[in-house]
């Protein structure tokens, strides 16, 4: 991305007065910045024209906040499919919003935005300490979700109705978008309404932060399928493990499980283009030469081979072919034809994956991510995200990190670590 | 089962003059007997006519042995669909193979009974207590497996050629049967040849047997997957988490996954016939009046609803009509009829439960099953299958074991249970 | 023990005239019995003397019942050390009394029988379907417990201002103990009070039961302390792994974990005697020939060695010396003495075992448990536990089940096979 | 750290000429870096100076090899305590020096450094990838491991006998710097031996790396032992946990262990004061307030308070009071002084943690920094470790890595997190 359109500054909804009530810890100066930049040589630009090289806002409590706390309510509501960890943010917010700083009336709304919507009758859950005390070690999210954008006006109704001065919204990419919509209402409006996100995607692949909750889950679990996969593959002769994973732009949970047990003989992903002809040539010849093949493809893969279906889901995302089931009928058609008895288990685990608790590393990262997203909203930001970047907690602009998706790099390393441990051709196109 | 039907005694090869190298242990007597009943009221008929009721063998090391454990070689072959703990008990006949007896000759066939036939050319592992040292860790079969019969002439000949003077046969009912054909056709043969099985079914299923290996630890795994669809359902207005789990003559699998967390609502089996249409009439109530609901089905439910595939797979089972895609389009069609909007997920793990490694308790199980079949077989038993029964290990004729299907019964305890916990009615017919 | 000394008739509290309102079930009548021999050759002397042989009452759901559910209140209390499963047990009485039977007045008396004696001043939880709904995730027991006996007439007197009708005691030996009394008591004060115990034993050696809940949990978490103390042995030179598990009076957990990965060297239990001479030189030859060694001992093995406290804990049980901490100092003595350097790691995975939720298997098993005690409640049982015997719920009278102790019999099979899978001498005396 | 100090070049053996056999693969540049600072305030001197800041080599492939891999052999030790993801490291070696470069002669020392040294014995292992096909499944090294240091004549001539181009040890502090005195050594003798340090330590507190192997592992593990400390004491009036983790001179399993469920309450780690009497006032007042509490503390945690041993382990280590032990009982005296009758249970789980299989995010992590050592080694770097720094795998040389300890900062963000979780006082001193 061109360092040129990167815009890191944060919309603060006005002068902070108000006096954290935190004591003893060590409060955040609006000035500090994580570079954007890891690398000396994106760097060197910057520095041979003496100008500041661009940088996130630093992440935490800040000593002056926008909102009192006696006075305020927050809302909390979560979007899209399910990921591992969000019942750890949910409590996270809640936690820090009593406890750090008093606020005692937060609303839980119920299935996606929908529940910001008064004509669909989904009244809120009061959210306490006692109410979120244990709902970390549960999958799933207690507040429901839905997908789809519903209308702004209606929304900023509803947290005007309901004297709202934070909203949290955890959710990807569509869910950011309609929290910036949100934001934009609320500003036409003249209401003093933060929006703070937290990026959810157990894909990984939201821009301008380097770790997602959820997604070292997922791939905790997602080891399980390939684990499945291989003792089926080499139980049988000629036997095909075929599993399909999440991924619908990006690849990161089909290479990363692919590094886990290095028990993958081809990974494919939707950066990464590869014919059928050249996949089933090289699956011919490892199965004459092993006898077994564990095939690994990420839900946006091969999207060029699968008949589109046209369609597009709630969330306003194009509806994907099945290339899962594409390929276990086009390689048990192709060894058909050649006259070779293989042995095909298909694998589909994506909803075991996204119900799970996040796994206990996940959970301690969901309460950092909950706990500064409160910081952010008490001290006035909005229309920003929580971003992990550089080994810090820092701020990102919602506009900025919806404007990309976050890829694999196909010569990068990852892919070739990638490359390395399953022993396939680096290009099957 | 008609007690008059009952045929406990088993077959031996011939005298037993060998000393067993066994030292210190409590040697079993050929006399001792497990009673095949358990209740007392069904032990009546027999005390009334001062008869010896129907009782099974106890299994466990004899004094006196028909094998030389010096000159004999055993083999061991693996049959149909995975199940956690095959390689514990391949591991656990090599260790009282080698430990108990001081056997040294031992084959693993590869590829199920295809390993027994010449021409399909595979060579036997050698089976050493280093090479399956720490196999019990891993899912899957280190030997293979394959399914469906082979010739007993051929098979019989690779057996003699080999010396092998006992074979293990780990699988199911038509494993079974084939292992029975081997006996049969090594008596026409005149060959001192013993023949023990194992019985491996991840349903069940098998007669004559209260616990085989593998089970509990597929209710420990498909406890993840009614987890998720609960997870799921939970989360979406009108969710519908639907699952489908092994079991395609019995329910038990199903019936005890219920039990685990009752987290379903609707659980379909066999055993128990349903109409769609009362099915999706108590659906709909139930998401009237809870707005959710999890389904649990086992493959083998329902096959009246389904097009009869008319075809058999390579072990001569009839194939199935799949009744989980069956029910997820029929659902999906009545909601949409109806007008209700539904999010309705479905999981199909049985692969994932079928490769994990066995839990610790069907691993202790596991070792034990294993050491008693050596015991068996090195007595000059052929013919039977090792059997756990009212707490006791014991020995059951092959013939016996195949000659019906363990079934829940719908009005016993176990499915009262269940209803008890779905709260389902219990009649949808 | 001898049979004439087998009394299994269950005390009932009066006649049976309610109409339970369970539908469609298959009740149990009050003369099936479930045979307390399972051999036959135990059989032949009641066959000879054309005598009804020993026999328990079946359990389960019965036509008519004692007790009004419209009127009725129960309680259920836990007493002693954690198990995996108690949360489950509770949450299955509550489900049962509620859902089967329309019973709306469920008190959970708090921290054992201290909750029952009013100066304590703990007031008792009220136990509702959604108080309990997700506890069977949660190790521990939600109720809190304590050890020790409290005055039966004091207990009394609570039960009876609350109008307590059934009372559920979950707890081991002592507390069966104390539910014993607590019947004495009601019965000298003529009240209609029902006692119905569920035998907590995470060493399953309650006699008169071959199952108890937690126990399978309780294996399937130690294996990983013998599993760490392989892995420890193995990567250093005389690398010696010593794990202490549960079992002050039998060895079943210690045996069941031997069997369950087959990584133990020497197994020490309280049935068996070991001279602390036999061990080290065994150990020693072992350490020559191996490099390394795991020892699993059970808390109440080679007590004669340790030093005796001489004092009892609150529940009246003799405090044992830690014989886990004599092994490790005279371990590392010996080896001071004789000059070779070892490395010696010492694992007490105790409390990390007790406080874990219940296995899948153990959750269903907890299930059954608390219905079937719910069951034998609403009919007037009393004075009794629930027992699992030979593939089926029983009813067990109190003094019968607390009238000696299950086990590991060093001749058995069991214990065979522990030797055979340790390789250790059979007598270390 | 003073940025003066930083000395972040890389030795060299000598210049590159060898192509690498890689194909297909974006080749690392030498001049690449990843900026030491990721804050843009630490940067601004260097900007303002016009100067180049601090910063570290990018691992990867290089274009041209020192080494030419068909004549190389290489080596591999692992030293110190046991800690998650050791046989990963093993196996991504020796999988990428074959798969990678095509290195065939892999010699696994065995025992740590003692294995280099020719009289204890040990003969090397041949590594080959069937030989390590699996290890990353098990816990513990399959090389084995010993503590302290040997004699680097010693070992350095067996580095010559065998022909060994590049060392590769996995270890901590004590090993790394063992690996730079034989990196002198092997300069003085005008030696081509390349030596490559894994950075491993359980506690994450080796600087300049932001992420070593088997924390993750750790974290995920040791919230069993919380788990079990918080149900223990939830079960019981003035109920204790007290757990005792791995942290000798840095609290970051302690810390971040808190952060995983939020069920400690106090949480003590060695960068921390505090004092006996505040902690047991604050114990007391928590107790009288919520009946229970749990308390974790780092082993390296309060050494003021408890007797020096004086001794040193074999690595060299100060030999630290046990602070668990003394805790325990001075809780225990303290209460019974005050005649208030606690439930205090000790847990002490580190080696059940030390020996786990790493968890699959940690194998990725392995299998990623494994290629990178071997990358750096073959392209005849020396001298140095493999770190992950900003997001990035990154060369820092040893005398640095080893010049400080990485801490818990008692004024940042994850310290303030911590306090923020568990309710206790900043200052207990």
């Amino acid at each position: 991305m061109d360092d040129a359109t990167l815009r890191f500054e944060i919309t603060r909804l006005g002068e902070c007065h108000v006096p954290s009530p935190m004591r003893g810890v060590r409060f955040v100066g609006d000035d500090e910045r994580v570079l954007y930049h890891a690398r000396l040589e994106d760097l060197g630009p910057w520095l041979q024209a003496h100008a500041e090289p661009p940088a996130m806002e630093v992440a935490g409590p800040r000593e002056r906040l926008l909102f009192d706390p006696s006075s305020i309510a927050c809302g909390i509501v979560t979007c899209g499919g399910l990921c591992p960890g969000l019942n750890d943010v949910i409590r996270a917010i809640v936690l820090s919003l009593r406890y750090h700083y008093g606020v005692t009336r937060i609303h839980g709304f119920r299935y996606g935005y929908e529940g910001l919507v008064h004509r669909h009758g989904h009244a809120p859950l009061d959210l306490t300490p006692e109410a979120v005390a244990r709902i970390n070690e549960l999958g799933g999210t207690v507040l429901g979700s839905s997908r789809g954008p519903q209308d702004p006006a209606e929304m900023v109704r509803t947290l005007k109705d309901l004297g709202i001065g934070i909203l949290f919204t955890i959710g990807g990419d569509g869910t950011l978008r309609g929290a910036h919509a949100i934001v934009e209402e609320a500003g036409r409006q003249g209401l003093s309404l933060g929006v703070i996100g937290v990026p959810k995607t157990i894909d990984n692949d939201i821009s301008f932060t380097q770790r997602t909750f959820g997604f070292a889950t997922a791939v905790t679990e997602a080891r399980w399928a390939t684990y499945a996969a291989n003792a089926e593959a080499e139980a049988a002769r000629n036997g095909i493990g075929l599993v399909k994973l999440m991924g619908r732009d990006s690849g990161f949970i089909a290479a990363h499980t692919v590094l886990v047990n290095s028990q993958v003989n081809f990974c494919l992903i939707p950066e990464v283009r590869f014919s059928l002809e050249r996949l089933l040539g090289d699956l011919s010849a490892r199965l004459q030469h092993r006898g077994h093949a564990v095939i690994l493809v990420a839900e946006g893969a091969g999207q060029d081979l699968v008949a589109p279906t046209g369609g597009k889901d709630a969330s306003g995302n194009a509806k994907y072919g099945d290339i899962g089931l594409f390929l276990r009928d086009a390689i048990s058609d192709h060894f058909r034809r050649t006259g070779t008895e293989i042995s095909l288990k298909y694998i589909d685990p994506s909803y075991m994956i996204r119900s799970q608790p996040a796994s206990p590393v996940d959970s301690a990262f969901c309460l950092l991510l909950g706990q500064h997203a409160v910081h952010a909203g008490m001290s006035g930001r909005t229309d920003m995200v929580v971003s992990f970047w550089n080994h810090e907690f820092t701020h990102v602009p919602i506009p900025l990190a919806v404007s990309a998706r976050k890829k694999v790099d196909p010569l990068g390393a990852l892919w070739s670590s990638v490359l390395a441990s399953t022993g396939q051709a680096r290009d099957l196109w």
